[in-house]
């Protein structure tokens, strides 16, 4: 058996093993999708095991993320930091080996993956990010700078399975890069025919190069997932495309075990006997957790050797650029290093509109994002064609187009709100602060995609308008009710719901500085800049916005647009009643809620009538109240009229919620 | 001008005029599709305005929703029952016009529509539903019932934009019914190239012929959408294909106002000035609201004329059908009109798994599911190729392939969640009780879907298993957090989470029997028979699955498979600490909530310590706590790991929550 084929059946035999240490996991993957691994990592992958962080490195994405133990037995065999002890905790708690691949738990892991489709997606917005940087960072070198070398010029690389090309974000994705141009990317398809219920010609019998080419992508197709030189050529020839590339590679699922073929070795551990046959047909010692210690080394050895020469040609590059740039370095490329953050309400100086004046949230918010967005290159992003709605559209920021050498802030992804996340996360992870708009209601299109934002911890910032039943008479299916509720109940996620402008400069400020996975809520609702409101209180997600009179007979939490009416509530209640009322802005439910207690008693006094204002779902609030009749939240849909008429039908109009509160608090 | 003219024209120009008098709408598409509605209306659909639930007649699905003035004067013009009345009061609260078309609001509107995608998606589930239909029941007739007539034989027509064709769960829709071979569906596209943000050069640039073709369709295009012949020509062609028909219209956006051709005419109500010149360009009177009588009387009598032959030929097979199947009928047909139900408690003698016996809830689920199926013609359904591991498929069912002439009743919808759920809604529409499964983590995906379903009110049942972090070590992508708050949080949404067979059974009662949108989850996880569960209070909601010995001391809460810990807790606690626990099973929160308050406080008796066990967000059970300690919850994502080293890191394994609870009521 030559050396290559030694590597691969070693991928093979350590990637069953694991599996079948840890009792679960998949080794149909495994068996079929070794050699398009080796060839990959030995011969066209650029990456550097020293210095996993280098920015020019090529990215691998393993989209059909349940190959987890074949990506860590590649990784281990070509020098990767896991160890064999590692590879034998695989799928353990707390170990770097866990069942799907996780980002920030293993070196070497750029994105996590397992949900389908996601990788592909993202995988797509990281080949966008690097066109980004290649295009907008080059080294000018020689007499009137003749000369451009791109200091940018790396692959991505996508595994992806049948069950990835089936799901919509994935096909959302294609549709975006061919159109995009990415000719960086580089789809490699495992194209062993069977998914987890069986056969897929009942599931997925499109003509898929067809589909592909439609999409304006290059297709190249491998008969033989075997053949390591017609591999490497597909991918010489890929390298070379200006069109992102699709590579349909035959395989057979399970190859080697007695279950070869059929969609029973997709998940299922195989048994001894399946095992030992399997190694004995690849000339394999029976040991568990055997390896060749030759053919890590030799391994090891071409993935270094293929990458020490790019690796030292860019460093010096890298050193020239900032030699040549010593000024603009700071601005220009810190984001890489996330290193870069402006503070929003120390350094920039806001005009604020007059108190009287009246202006949707969405285009104070739009006035924001217009400033910051000129101090922070790494600041870009779009909206799933809704830009002219949810107003987030940079002016003069110039367009994100392959026509236009990507040089521009604004990226259109039509109505694809879904691939729109995943992409978000694909620029995060190349070092960008990105957001992306809708409508909330439209907020359920992308949440697969915003969940891996927070899992990963991903500074991606979502911009939502239209935010509750209030937006007119577009109708239920254009109204939120439930998503804000959806939204809070996501782990790592912050959401803030200002109710004026300087709010939303301290939520901006918040966002920037914790570079954390973020829901900005604008609504199109008007309102007038609230004397009361501080931009510097946003950090501690709650804070007293109307103060009492004297004594507090009760207390009314508000968010968003909703605080200029609990503000307006407190005048009247005051007025006709006596009611000395407080109005608690609850902008970051997530920060008050980890603010200390005794912070959280000044506000919210104990033993006090709490009421809160929100047109949205009761299921965040009830935490705050004793009494579900303290709640003015909404639990049905919607309906299509008039902002007046839909909260009328509700009693939820301002004299209704008065009149309830009189009698409650009387 | 002619006849045909005058219709489109007088279609435009109501259009308009609704969306002035609302004060917002569309008139891009209304003032372009014009023709296409006029051809399809006059000349193919066949369609019965005094029988509008005729069981033969065609659907028509505008799935760009945000053309609802389209819809309701096309309707308005061809006799619907849609007075000029209404017209005027297109968006106002309560009217039968509101801002998108809603079904069961306004008669003729077979979907509701509006967020983008839905509409196509949902079309493919309805001419599935119709070959199901076609194929099932068939008139014989002659001797030795040489002849064949079919009984069902309807079109789905479905109208879309640009918008709708770069939605992914649109795009997983096309592969599907592709693969279905789905000859009744015809899809057409208005292809005007402009979509809310733009031209579509920037998003939209595939071929997107050659994309339906690949995936199995049957491509046409016409030329010029204002052409009634060339479209008439492409619809009689569709009608005869033996595949599902994509037909593209070329049509300019707002044609005929001063902003045509340009993004900014597709959402914003035009202008006084604009509006007067078109109408001296269409040459119809400037009078608000006019309409020409004798168009109207014109296009009713076609709509009717067309129909008449057609119907009255049905309604004889009808009659036929019911004659020769005299005793069939009742089981075979009757679910079509809502009449069908089958007591799964009083009707079906179960037998039980043995006390002692562990098994998982999915496949109790499966038990009973398998059971049911046979019962009831209408329960069809199938898995997001989970069908494995979710354990929803029914042996000896048969598969609804094209091969089979869909005769069967398992669906195979590969990895696409989202177009599941919409393809639920639209078998669903037809008449059917469809079921979708999938892992609980992955509802994200069809979210937008199931928001539709709980909206239309309809009986689709979501099976959703591996339901917690308790699911080992695949590691959180898949282990839910959120989602059970995210289907709590959606309105008119039941969400049943069963602790064994015997509630299960309950479940699946209280599903049949209402027929409203259902979530039922059901874990991966193995319990016993609960001696004190009981299916009968699966309509209450919540009850006492475990009382207590004496005095309560304390009350705790569970769901699901959390039951049984529960129990185990209750009977350790009592011995190891003398405390006298209540355990109550809280198998559908949204039912005990309806309950009249004497029972709930029967159930959760007032001044008791609550506590709360389910391996969920806690967002959903704030409001039955005093004190966020006696949650035992999860609101951080999970981890790869096994179960117990999952829950142990939680401080969520059984002996620590033994000691805290041990700790907090003594």
């Amino acid at each position: 058996m030559t050396m290559e084929e030694l590597i691969i059946r070693n991928i093979k035999t350590l990637g069953i093993d694991m599996i079948k240490k840890a009792g679960s996991g998949h080794p149909g993957i495994v068996l079929d999708a070794a050699p398009i691994m080796y060839t990959l990592f030995s011969r066209h992958l650029l990456y550097n095991v020293n210095d996993p962080h280098w920015l020019n490195r090529d990215r691998f994405v393993l989209s059909s993320g349940h190959g987890s133990a074949l990506l860590y037995a590649t990784m281990f065999l070509c020098g990767y930091p896991i160890t064999l002890e590692d590879l034998k905790q695989f799928r353990v708690y707390g170990s770097k080996t866990p069942g799907h691949p996780e980002y920030g738990v293993t070196e070497g892991v750029e994105v996590s993956t397992g949900p389908l489709g996601q990788g592909i997606a993202t995988a797509v917005g990281m080949a966008l990010g690097e066109e980004i940087l290649e295009n907008r960072y080059v080294l000018e070198i020689g007499e009137k700078r003749k000369k451009i070398e791109k200091m940018f010029d790396y692959h991505v690389f996508c595994l992806c399975g049948d069950g990835d090309l089936m799901e919509g974000v994935a096909l959302e994705a294609i549709a975006l890069a061919g159109t995009w141009k990415l000719n960086h990317l580089i789809l490699l398809y495992d194209c062993n025919s069977v998914s987890l219920d069986g056969d897929t010609t009942h599931t997925l019998n499109e003509d898929i190069l067809k589909h592909f080419d439609a999409c304006g992508w290059e297709t190249l197709s491998v008969s033989n997932g075997n053949d390591i030189k017609e591999l490497d050529r597909a991918l010489d020839k890929a390298k070379k495309s200006d069109r992102p590339v699709f590579i349909r590679i035959k395989t057979k699922i399970g190859e080697g075990s007695l279950l070869e073929g059929t969609n029973a070795v997709h998940g299922k551990v195989l048994d001894d006997q399946d095992i030992e046959q399997l190694k004995q047909k690849l000339g394999m010692p029976d040991t568990p957790f055997y390896y060749h210690e030759g053919a890590k080394q030799v391994f090891t050895g071409l993935l270094a050797k293929n990458t020490s020469a790019k690796y030292q040609e860019w460093a010096t590059e890298y050193r020239q650029y900032q030699t040549s740039h010593q000024e603009e370095i700071p601005k220009d490329l810190q984001f890489l290093f996330q290193r870069e953050f402006l503070d929003p309400i120390e350094k920039i100086e806001w005009e604020l509109p007059d108190l009287e004046e009246k202006i949707a949230l969405r285009d104070l918010n739009h006035m924001v994002m217009e400033r910051i967005s000129k101090e922070l290159p790494s600041l870009i992003g779009g909206s799933a064609d809704l830009s002219a709605s949810t107003k987030t559209y940079i002016k003069d920021g110039g367009d994100i187009f392959p026509e236009n050498k990507y040089l521009g802030k604004n990226i259109w992804f039509g109505v694809r709100e879904h691939a729109m996340g995943a992409i978000l996360n694909g620029l995060a992870l190349t070092g960008f602060r990105p957001y992306g708009s809708t409508f909330l209601a439209f907020s359920d299109y992308l949440k697969p995609a915003l969940r891996m934002t927070s899992l990963m911890n991903l500074p991606v910032t979502y911009i939502f308008t239209h935010d509750d039943i209030t937006i007119g008479s577009d109708g239920p299916t254009h109204q939120p009710v439930e998503q804000l509720a959806m939204l809070r109940a996501t782990p790592n996620l912050n959401v803030y719901r200002p109710c004026d402008m300087k709010e939303i400069i301290g939520c901006w400020h918040d966002i920037l500085k914790r570079r954390k996975p973020s829901a900005l809520i604008v609504s199109k609702n008007q309102v007038s800049t609230i004397s009361t409101s501080n931009p510097m209180e946003v950090e501690r997600g709650g804070y007293i916005i109307g103060k009492e009179q004297n004594v507090v007979h009760a207390i009314l939490i508000a968010t968003g647009a909703e605080i200029s009416t609990a503000l307006r509530l407190k005048e009247v209640l005051l007025e006709e009643a006596g009611i000395d009322l407080r109005v608690v802005s609850m902008v970051c439910m997530e920060h008050f809620l980890e603010q200390p207690k005794e912070y959280q008693e000044q506000v919210l006094i104990p033993y006090t009538k709490v009421f809160v204002l929100e047109y949205a779902s009761s299921l965040c609030w009830h935490r705050f109240v004793y009494n579900d009749q303290y709640l003015f939240t909404v639990d049905d849909f919607g309906s299509s009229g008039s902002k007046e008429d839909v909260l009328k039908a509700r009693h939820l109009d301002f004299d209704s919620i008065k009149e309830k509160m009189i009698h409650m608090i009387k």
